[in-house]
Order: C-alpha cells, then structure tokens, then sequence
C-alpha cells in the first residue's frame, strides 16, 4: 500500500488570456500561478521542498527550456529546492504528478509543488500546428502535414465508425456539452464565445471542417495557461488540515493511478488493437489500473468526470474505455443525458478542453486541481452535487500516453 | 531508510559517431543502445515495467518531443509499459534516473529502464550554440550571444580569478588529463583526436579562443549519444543477480544522492554566493547530502569520481565543491596529481565530457554506467584501481540544477 498523496489545492490562471499581447513571457505566467497557488492555499514558499514542471514544449513555442530552473526566480525562498521538468506530450501534467507523487510516496519529501505550463499564442496557427506534431512520430505523421493532429483524432474517428458506425450528431453533441458547461467556468477559454447554448453547430463557423471528419467545434483550441497544485504527505497534510480548520479525511488525495504507453504510431496502435474489444487498450488498461488502485469497482464508483476531449472523438472514445457503456455503444450515454452536467455521470463540468482550453503541459494538473475542487465542494458554478470521488484522463499524442487517475476525500 | 536501488548495468553507443551522417534518426539511436544495453545485462525487453528517458532538447535538434512514446517501436514487448520524458538541461539523464529511483523506492516497479540520449550533430555549431541557450535564461543570457555557455562557463573561471585567483596552466592541465584519460576508453568522442599524450594544449588549434578565458581545449564538444541503464529493486536485483552467479552485495547501487536548483541567472548565482564560500553553494550542498545519504564522511570516502566538466572551469570548481581542497585551491589537486588516472582520487578515468563527449541528455545516464563499471570492475582500460565507490556530479544550465550521487557496492 503506497504512502498517500494529498492534494492541498493551487491555481489556475485565465486561459482566456493571451500573454504575449499583455507582454508576459513564460516565467511571468509560471509565477502567476505560483504566487496566486500559494495565496490560495495558504502555504508559505518557503514551505515547498521540491518542484516538478509539467511542459510539452517550450523549447519550440518560447524558445525556453529548463523550466525548472525558474523557481527561484519566481519566489527567492524557493532557491535551491530540486526541481525538474516532465514531458509526454499533452499528458505531460499528469506526468509531472505522477512524478511528484512517487517522490512523496518514497518519503523524500513532504510538499510538492506541481506546475503545468504552455504558452501557446507566441506563433500563427499553422506553426502551431507544426509543432504539435512533435507529440507523434514527426518524421512519419506530421512533416509536411497541415495540421496532422485533427488529422490523427479524425481517423480515430474513422476507425469507430469502421468498428462500430459512428454518427456525427453524437460528436456535435459532445461538442456543444463542453461549451455550455465552459460558460460556467470563470477560467475558461470560450465562456464567452457563445451568446447562448443553442448555438447551433451543425452550420455556420463552427461546422466549418479542418481535417477529415474532424470540424472546428471538434477541435479543443491551443491557448496560453498555466496551473499550480500543491501534493503534499499525509503528515504536511494533516498539519495544513488543521491550519485550515479541517479534519485530514476532507482532504482529496490521489486514491489511484495508471500509467501505460501504447505504440507512438497511429497506425501501429490501430494494427495491436485489432482484435481486442477497445479501440485504444492501453488507455482503457490505464483507467483499470485506476479504478483498482482506488478500491473502485467501475466507473460508477466516481461521481464525475474530467477527460482528455483535445477532439470531440477522444471524448467519445473516453465513454466506452471509462466503461459507461459497453465498446462502441458511447452514443447512448450522448443521447440518455449521462455525461450532460446534472445528468447521471457528468463529463467535464468545467469545460473540458474544448469549451475550457487546452494549453497542453498545463491539462492534467488543471484536471487535477478541478477534481480536487469538485471532490472539496469548491468548484463554484461547476460543482458537482455530492462529488466524492472524480476520475480524470489525460491523453499525449494519438492516445500514445495515458494518464488516469481517481482523486477523492 | 529509502529502499535501495540497485544499477545492473547498460550500453553507451560509440559517442565518436555521427547518426545523421550514418542515416540514423534519434529514434535509432535510442534503439541501439536499448538493444544492446538488454543483451549486454541479458535482461529480456518483457521484464522492463518502466521507462524513463533523459533528453535536453529533442525537440530543437530533432524536431522531434515525446521521446518516452518510442519504446514500443524500439522493442513491441515494451508495449504498454509506462514512460515519461524529463529535462534538466544538461542534467536531464540524472534527473532521470532521480524519477525512475523515485518509482522504485515508492515500489511501483521493480525494473525501470532509464535512457539518456541527445543527437546533437543535425545542425551547424552556431545553431546548437544557440540552441544551447535555452538552458539559460534565453532572452536575458542567450538571445543573440555567440555560443552562450562557453561564455556563462568563462565567467564562472572569472569569479574564480576575483576571489581565489585562478591560473590558465591548471585549466589547460584540467583539459589535458581528460583528452588524455579519453583515449583509454573505446567509446570517448576524441579517443583518435590526439597521436600522442603530450600534445601542446597552450598552442595550436586546441589554445584557440573561443569565449572569455575559454580556449578550444577548455570546452566539452555536442556529440551524438546514448546511454541505457536499469535500474532494479532489491527483489528483482536478487534474481538478477543469482541468474549472473553473483551475490547482491557485489551488485553496485545509488547509495545518496543530492538534488538542488539554483536561480537561472549566472547573475543572480554570483550575487547569492557573494558571502559563501563556495562560488556554487547549491552544488555544494547536493554533493553534501550525496555524501550524507551514502554514509560517507567526505570526498575521501570514494575512489573515483565522474564529474560534470562541460568546461575545464566547471571541473575546476568540482575539486574543492567535492572538499578535495579548501575553496579556491583546486589547483593544489591539479599541481599535486590528485585527479589523474593513477592518482589519489581521479576524476573522469571515462575521459568525461572534454574527452568522452557531451550528448547533453545522454551525459548523466553515462556518468552513472561509468561509476557502475567500476565498482563491479568492469571499465576496461580506464578502470580505477580498488573501486568501491564513485561519486559523479551532473550540472544543467550554468550551474542550475545539479545532481550529485554515490554509487557503490
């Protein structure tokens, strides 16, 4: 039984903003969530003994690499604590936590500061693009490809409808769920993008396409973003409990986790699959290992949901590998309301990443801060009613990396 | 008590050799040292449960992230298993063997597949200079700067000359000793480089400026690189062991380990040690917890070290870091043959980074390999006499993170 790991909450900035127009560079968005995490939660800096960045690739968008290397810039009583950065493409946050977490759990250290951090906006779109498909095999899926990741997510959804059939009102629905729930989310990206919910999207610019199947509504946008969270020891957590007021058991902590890596090819990953009953196996065994670590028995076990929708097919392909309903029947969670907010078994009550944003190393440490917030009653117009135990799934690449994890009181 | 965590072994590719010259890709290269790195332990690829890779800055040579996404192209048994990515700059390969060390003691796994590896030679040297600069901070330190480090490396020598004094001679002796230790060890980058030993380092070709006080002799040189290594818990150590017809105390392990970060800036370095007497007080401090970790009172406790000489200024600031000497007399080490092959407590019998070669994230990994052949006696021509324990030091940026360790039997 591994030593507990407790999440004391953090910070998550406005993923509405665009930095570079406001003049900010990466260390300035890293410190925003930093300062406001540690006001948040009030933990004194120099409290933080060690410091582990969640970052996709700065290197291409910022011309910056070593994150780590910026904590005591960002507050001088972090000078000479370790740190270092973590990458796996778009799961590059939960793999930071992943990290953090087994530092705890070996008893190096009792609170950890986790920072996911991309900052997007700093080239057009196309560029962006480009260096997006870094997180696939360059060489192979993305060099000279306008756009590969649409591209890569679309034949994710060929390949239910090959398996399946696949209807492309479901993945409308899907789309227009993470909209409206976003208008909630003070933090989201598109919260005012819509005048209202019934905004259609099956016309107009949102159903324009981008690739394949694939058309703007199915798309999560890039953006600038960054989320501290602080994970501390069950002896750090008791001492903060009792500063806050709380008993340790109100605390969220990581209940369960799972960690697998599939083939980086697309192709490769369709071919290993072909027999089995899940499209994505490796992400579905990730969720198991999930579900058993936290002593749940299904999905059900969870009061709600915060998933990895880059694209509206990898929400879909998330329903059935969670296991709410049996392989390829995801529609009919869709279409009974089951993922809806309010409904049985919510899907991102705060927007996922297509209504909330995708700023890539910042997603799974800003699902884990929602999680926590959901599992504390503290997540606002989002709350989910008696959310005691939310599971959350971060994706890198074309389903390459997967991270799942339970977080609950 | 963390549970040990024991180094079986690995392979270093030829670091002389250049892949894209060969046609190889990054992808490649990590396989090579993969393949033989299981053949060389007799380690079957569906026995690894982790893996962990250690790279700078793929993304800027290669144009390729998500490195940990390769392992099942590199072996389909590796199919599944968990992988993550982490940098430090130049002390990327350390801070990965820190995270799969991390797993271990937290017993998640039992054999963690750690792979360093950088492929520098894909650009011209300005480039990578450049590219190099995102180690610092990019904008304030690099932007514009020819070949920043050698320049960041060339004040570090300096401060040496304001507080302490500081003579060319022990800096080039420094350069010598490594060229000359290179050409014991079949896969150092400069082991042809020189027809004999007594090559003239203070004239020629090798005394040309480069940056500062730095001279063509006093800089390591990109290569391209990597290095494999597994790392075991006690259980599966004790297995391995028996099946090679060893006992587990023969088998070396990470006795302590240090890990600290220091500001970004070299500014800001030098302004926080001005009243300490070391130049580096964060790197002292991680070889003072190494030492403290692995129960050794001091720097005499080891018989080997493998330190991070990116420049001969930065092995110049190791001697008195480790406590070989009083800070600012390292050259009383160098003058009295301390550090040379055959001496009291040498340093880089491997050649190091001047000699061996520095494919950024493959160098810790690499250091880690060398200090474990040593202690099981199996470094060839550049084996240290009576090795029981090495201490190594891997530095990121100028002086930002450090990792020391102490690997021994």
């Amino acid at each position: 039984m591994a030593a507990p790991v407790y999440i004391l909450g953090g910070y998550q900035t406005d993923f509405a903003r665009n930095w570079m127009k406001d003049g900010g560079d990466i260390v300035a968005l890293m410190k925003e969530s930093v300062v406001e995490g540690l006001a948040a939660t009030g933990i004194d800096a120099k409290e933080v003994e060690v410091a582990h960045v969640g970052n996709f690739a700065a290197e291409l968008y910022c011309k910056q690499g070593h994150l780590g290397g910026f904590m005591a810039e960002i507050d001088p009583a972090m000078s000479g604590i370790p740190t270092s950065r973590h990458e796996a493409a778009c799961a590059s946050g939960s793999v930071s936590m992943m990290m953090a977490g087994a530092e705890i759990e070996a008893g190096r250290y009792n609170l950890a500061l986790v920072l996911g951090v991309e900052q997007m906006k700093t080239v057009d779109p196309a560029t962006g693009g480009d260096f997006l498909g870094t997180a696939a095999w360059y060489d192979q899926e993305a060099k000279g490809v306008e756009f590969p990741f649409p591209k890569l997510f679309g034949r994710l959804g060929d390949e239910y409808e090959k398996r399946f059939g696949l209807k492309d009102e479901h993945l409308a629905r899907i789309a227009e769920i993470n909209f409206s729930n976003a208008r909630r989310n003070p933090k989201a990206q598109t919260r005012g993008w819509f005048t209202n919910e019934t905004q259609n999207l099956s016309s107009g610019k949102y159903a324009n396409p981008v690739a394949g199947r694939l058309k703007v509504r199915d798309c999560s946008q890039v953006t600038d973003g960054a989320v501290s969270l602080f994970l501390a020891s069950e002896s750090f957590a008791r001492t903060y409990a009792a500063r806050r007021g709380l008993k340790l058991e109100q605390l969220p902590r990581i209940l369960g986790w799972g960690h697998r890596t599939a083939p980086m090819r697309f192709d490769s990953k369709v071919a290993e699959s072909k027999n089995n009953p899940y499209v994505l196996p490796h992400t579905r065994q990730a969720i198991v290992d999930s579900f058993r670590r936290a002593g749940i028995a299904d999905v059900w076990g969870v009061q709600g949901i915060e998933t990895h929708d880059c694209f509206t097919t990898s929400e879909y392909m998330a329903i059935d590998h969670f296991g709410m309903t049996k392989p390829g029947e995801g529609w009919k969670a869709v279409e009974e309301g089951v993922i809806e907010f309010g409904g049985k078994l919510p899907i991102n009550a705060s927007g996922g990443l297509i209504g909330g944003g995708h700023p890539v190393g910042a997603t799974g440490v800003r699902q884990a801060l929602d999680a926590g917030n959901q599992v504390m009653g503290k997540a606002g117009d989002y709350q989910i009613e008696g959310a005691k135990k939310i599971a959350t799934l971060n994706i890198g690449g074309s389903g390459t990396t997967t991270v799942a994890m339970v977080i609950g009181a």
